[in-house]
């Protein structure tokens, strides 16, 4: 990767505004302002196609220019944060030199399955801007494109009397992710999420260019996913009517994510985590909320499907033969769970009365071979959760992607099996961590204990996150199955109020480490002082999107540079 | 303390809405209605005063009247989180038996000088709501009336169809607080506020009958504060034109607390503390920004004011004849600041060229004298760190407050002096804590190390923030020197987009603590399971009110009274 072109304007501010850092990146002084009058023109395979007749193209193109548009007129801000204090870092507003054209070229006609765009799609892209104006944004795909216009608007900034300028014409970028799979994970059992905080979540993302999300939508605590077939499982197991999502929300939601490059992988998480369906099915459900609940599971209240049971298997059909043909539509994925399955549950199941795994793991196997069955019949792959393979000893197809969130070791583990990875270990990329317990405790439990511990703290700082290498302890002829990793987000302690403060900007340096890489050219881990004012400037443009991103540093650290360091 | 009287409405959900705790608390289980035609009627010593003579009082009941009726009104909830999933717990809506009339009943007059009101008053009140509607508030001062609305005011919930309810009648309460100093620490220098944010929190620490907003208001890292005598100092230490607190902003901000019964001690932290003296008066100050910074400083930028130097005595006198006489209007106190002096900014010194204490000490006295000698002049009084007393040995009146931060032991030591100490040490009240690390670190700092550490890491969960208790280790004899506490909320990671989640609700576990005591009535520490839901209930109130506060639990737990617990 060659380093940014920086010399020159080093004395007055930053001028490295993306992130995630391109695979290649140069950049000048030259000013250009643009306006909101600039000639946008679509070329596919070099012919004007202004018709935009291929219908997904259409849609991601025209949400592109116009996301593009709001954020550098409307959602911008002025980066005094980023310059010295009390410094004319402004340019000068007489003799302005504008931005001319765009031109959004499209090398390859857009696949017929457009809807479903990022597994199957090249999404690498190149943007030129000249110091005259011309802007030429190509690539293989319209994500691609998409993604070429959110670097653009990355390099422009507010002026403080309005306008929108950058200082770093002439701009030249060649640029690809590093890996396929770039994901963050909400959990909207815990605490229900509306659907307006899972499109800024999706905006944010874009913004980020992560392009899978891990919809982890039910769990033990609530049941929001309406099913039209089993009416009451929303009805009795939503936290309370309302809250919950249709048909049609699930729709608007993942074709909203297609548009901006972002697959979603809808999880109902099985046969552990299944507590909320005791709500309208308690026949289907072994040791419901048992007490002292870690005996049978890892969090209150326990509740596992029963693992033997034909009326399980004709309520997961049910289930099934309503959901899949709708969420096929927008995504190639499903994800059936399976992490923190605890034998003891199995002790009080009927069907089953053991918590024997030589009993267990067969009944295990059967069950994962009907719903991953019924997953593939309806042309979608499915992802579990590491246990099912590295617990449970389970037999898998090779199709199977497996999120991994135990250690840096089961995803070697896992790549050794010939399945392709998911990486997100709880020690840096559980973005929940650190807030301390929500369980209460008895007044008996030590003081000293009690305040300070849950499994997975401290917090996982930005630079933690940032430190995760994907390939870490992976051999060079597996690194292909290493598809990329996800952030998550459970919500035992978040909700609307408090998400994008977990999320952001700490999700970003992962987006960054899996689209730019973990290493730098010299194979060494990142710079956090490079990328430290880097965060800092992209947090304060997700914040002028609406985005209540945290910040990483105090403006005394960014306005000077490379000052606040050990 | 009586228990509350819960038994016949515990089976239909939660019904202890108070937080902090009343001294006394009884209550039944009938249903009261209220609308906002309900009379109020204001007396003072028997006598109906509709005139509101007292215009201190008149503001403070005024507002009191109008921000119960708002928060009841229009700033509520329904509490589908504090009830069984698909109960029936709203009230019957025929038949509505309503609040006839709120008294407000003052025993004795408003003390003359009613703008400064906290630290010489009576906070006690009482609350009487027989099932009949008549209720009645008595204190012995416009303040306690106003925390008598607070109370009655988180008595009541909104229906999911309208109007507002409470199923508590009939309430008894007796009310006073434990400790007379209940603050929050809040730091404008490291990132800036607007106003608006700190109105919202001064509301917030109002709900939970806080009285002290201890304003950090400068620091190293930026000059807010606009000093008519000197407006070099905001014009060119401010971090950007605009991020001022001007004369009549700081007045307005004073005056609105004292309406809610809150003090504010504004703060100018010195002699360290102080670089941002340095961007107007560089004659001033010692060993600015020196790096690497940690033999100079605490953090960066490094700088403290010269210790032997008349030019720092006079640029002082001219600072503080012009503040103090406007601040003494609003307020008691003046905080001096004194923390983290470190011996070797002054080496380079050229007052005083030595880091020997043997040198120093007797300067420092000779500072501490004649910064002390102007407060007290201007009738205020001193606030330090708790350095000034315990390292450097201070000779000071035994009027200065002592703000301790560093342990429980320093304030049996500051007491044992005979000065009266504010508790809040890191270990627990810290609220900015547990982020991770704000400085970036060189690659070739262990990534072992760097990612987790910084000195008051983890986060102070708010259990941990409940178990502090500000009489531990402290003489039978000395309790009365313990005036109380403070949280603290350092912004090097805080700004204002983050800033009522970092604040909120743990700050209230605090003013619960400071306004109820930290033990039971069987001498314990309080029930973390008796609180949670009632903290939760409190957190649901704040977000009502437009403080994003932090949830602490899970609507699972909530719904289902205690059964996350260990």
């Amino acid at each position: 990767m060659k380093r940014p072109v920086v010399v020159a304007t080093l004395c007055t501010g930053l001028v490295t505004a993306l992130w995630p850092i391109p695979s290649s990146y140069e950049s000048g002084n030259e000013v250009l302002w643009i306006d909101g009058h600039v000639q946008v023109d679509y070329k596919l395979n070099s012919q004007a196609d202004n018709s935009f007749s291929n219908s997904a193209s259409e849609q991601i193109i025209n949400s592109a220019v116009e996301r593009t548009f709001l954020t550098i007129f409307d959602q911008n801000f002025v980066p005094w944060k980023f310059n010295p204090r009390n410094s004319n870092y402004e340019p000068d507003e007489s003799n302005r030199q504008y931005v001319k054209s765009i031109t959004l070229q499209q090398n390859t006609p857009e696949p017929t399955n457009g809807t479903r765009p990022a597994s199957t799609i090249d999404e690498s892209y190149t943007l030129s801007m000249p110091a005259s104006g011309e802007v030429v944004i190509t690539a293989n795909s319209s994500i691609g494109l998409s993604y070429g216009l959110t670097t653009f608007s990355q390099l422009f900034f507010q002026h403080s009397d309005g306008g929108a300028y950058t200082k770093l014409a002439p701009v030249t970028i060649k640029d690809a992710p590093k890996f396929t799979h770039r994901g963050l994970n909400m959990d909207t059992s815990r605490n229900f999420f509306s659907v307006m905080d899972i499109l800024r979540t999706l905006d944010a993302m874009a913004f980020t260019k992560m392009n899978r999300f891990h919809w982890h939508i039910t769990d033990a605590q609530s049941w929001p996913l309406e099913v039209p077939a089993l009416p009451e499982l929303s009805t009795a197991g939503a936290y309370a009517p309302g809250l919950t999502y249709t048909p049609d929300e699930v729709a608007a939601i993942m074709q909203y994510g297609n548009s901006l490059g972002i697959e979603t992988a809808i999880e109902i998480d099985m046969p552990g985590h299944t507590s909320s369906i005791w709500f309208s099915h308690p026949e289907l459900i072994t040791s419901f909320n048992t007490q002292p609940y870690d005996t049978n599971c890892a969090e209150p209240p326990c509740g596992s499907l029963k693992l033997n049971s034909s009326a399980v298997y004709s309520f997961l059909d049910k289930m099934f033969d309503d959901l899949f043909p709708r969420i096929s539509k927008y995504s190639s994925y499903f994800h059936s769970g399976g992490d923190e399955v605890n034998v003891n549950a199995y002790l009080l199941d009927d069907t089953v009365k053991s918590n024997d795994t030589a009993i267990l793991q067969p009944l295990m196997q059967t069950f994962i071979d009907h719903v991953h069955g019924k997953i593939r019949n309806n042309g979608l792959t499915p992802i579990v959760w590491e246990e099912m393979l590295l617990e449970w000893n389970l037999t898998m197809g090779n199709d199977v992607l497996v999120n991994c969130w135990l250690s840096d070791e089961s995803v070697a583990q896992t790549v050794a099996k010939g399945h392709r990875a998911i990486v997100g270990n709880y020690n840096n990329w559980y973005l929940d961590c650190g807030q301390g317990q929500w369980l209460d405790f008895s007044p008996n439990v030590s003081a000293s204990f009690y305040p300070y511990a849950d499994y997975c703290s401290p917090r996982k700082n930005w630079r933690l996150v940032y430190a995760l290498d994907p390939l870490t302890g992976i051999p060079e002829n597996s690194t292909h199955l290493v598809a990329g990793g996800e952030v998550h987000l459970w919500a035992e302690q978040i909700d609307p109020v408090n998400f994008d403060k977990q999320a952001w900007p700490r999700a970003a340096a992962a987006a960054e480490v899996l689209w730019s890489g973990a290493k730098d050219a010299s194979g060494q881990n990142r710079s956090q002082i490079e990328a430290s004012p880097r965060l800092s400037e992209f947090r304060e443009r997700l914040v002028a999107r609406g985005v209540g991103a945290e910040p990483i540093q105090m403006p005394f650290c960014t306005q000077n540079g490379t000052q606040c360091y050990v």
